[in-house]
């Protein structure tokens, strides 16, 4: 039996945050991914065009050997995940599941925010697996679509970029959140400043600090797949679009320069 | 001989910005409108990818039965000009040739600044066309992507959007331009905090204010080709990618709601 890699897929570099959080806890195993940064962002798109180009995303990851896939990014997991099931044979791991679940374990007065893109937040997908967890838990969310921009830019750190968070968590704070859930990658990278905004009191989950686990929670359930996957430690990195930019932000994430292949469009 | 529409294309909604310039200026010709939203926005992606997908959108209006091309935006117009004219036997009109010589005849110590997307600044096609020009002028260009989602937000007159602009002027006003070029049509709706960050002294040429008399002049020389364009005051809609989001900054821009037509992708 061929050995194969586990495929990493996200509408654009935010899954990179994802990638590193796996590399760095199964750093053994062999990862393939792939961004759709000819068409990126998704999250201000339509949930129907969402899904196509996240099954196209998987059809193509599949057609390069992936014998399970990881969806990296928010988007793509709050429109797409039940599509992809249906229609691939595959294992799916992503992060809303796990992330829901740790933040209605530990939400003290089950007041939960969301803070994504307008296409996560008007999926309604964590608000679903949230009332699955706990219907009487309290959810309120807010679309940020300009910290995308903000963090791609390299602009955490600047003041606009806070006084955006602050605007931002507004309505939120207002409902006297007591625990708040990063639904987007990038805000991975805005953390400090989202904590500050939001206040000491509010718990952060960031469902990118999920995946290792879920990812290995299956393996360990799953040894008839575990056994199927390469490790070798090897990670290929291909791209629908590449620029100089998109090289650079894939370099700050990783740490790492990796070359980056252009797959045909 | 059936009569015809006049094709616009942009890469997202910021050409209609150009579209209701063109509407006001010439009100009986008919339009039809392809804004390619699914794969929106073009200005962060490779010169390739931008090429091939204004090659496509020209493809798809063509199919349409247009007669005649306006490339409505930029990064587009920069980038794609002269593929489109080598790949298709029609009229193409776009806007950076004239709001070239208008910025070189107006410019009194030949300082000329620009600011628009990473791939129109990156694409040097203001810079050569100013040269052709007049060789001796400085030119002086400064990328500011952040501009257009502050501008979709709707966030234009925001503080934080006023010391945004302010900092990308900086290294422009360091060089001490009298003429600044708006290289996104998005900035149009920029203009008065471009203008105040800028300083009175500096003279701002809009490319999206030279389009009509552009048109009106091919019109006037080209008979056989304004012959053949249908005068019903006719407007259609066409996007890649319909969501509320579109459909609200649509009707912003048009200041009246028009139906979008989704085109299959």
């Amino acid at each position: 039996m061929a050995l194969t890699m586990i495929g990493v897929f996200d509408s654009g570099i935010g899954g990179l945050i994802v990638l590193k959080a796996l590399i760095q806890n199964i750093p053994d195993y062999d990862f393939i991914y792939f961004g759709d940064t000819a068409r990126t962002p998704y999250g201000t798109k339509n949930p129907n065009t969402i899904i196509d180009y996240t099954l196209e995303g998987i059809e193509f990851l599949l057609s390069l050997g992936v014998k399970m896939v990881v969806l990296a990014g928010n988007t793509v997991a709050s429109l797409a995940t039940d599509s992809v099931q249906t229609r691939f044979n595959v294992p799916v791991i992503e992060f809303i599941t796990p992330a829901v679940k740790l933040a209605v374990k530990t939400s003290r007065y089950q007041r939960i925010g969301l803070i994504g893109t307008p296409a996560t937040v008007m999926s309604g997908a964590y608000e679903k697996k949230i009332h699955n967890e706990n219907p009487a838990t309290k959810v309120y969310s807010a679309a940020c679509p300009l910290l995308v921009p903000l963090i791609e830019e390299g602009w955490h750190r600047k003041p606009e970029t806070k006084m955006i968070v602050k605007k931002c968590l507004i309505p939120l704070k207002a409902r006297q959140i007591d625990t708040l859930i990063l639904g987007c990658t990038h805000y991975t990278l805005l953390t400090a400043t989202i904590q500050a905004k939001a206040g000491k009191q509010v718990n952060l989950i960031d469902p990118t600090g999920c995946i290792a686990d879920s990812l290995k929670t299956f393996l360990s359930k799953h040894r008839e797949v575990d056994k199927t996957l390469s490790k070798n430690s090897i990670l290929r990195l291909v791209m629908s679009d590449v620029t100089a930019r998109v090289e650079k932000l894939a370099g700050s994430i990783l740490k790492r320069n990796f070359p980056i292949d252009v797959c045909s469009r």
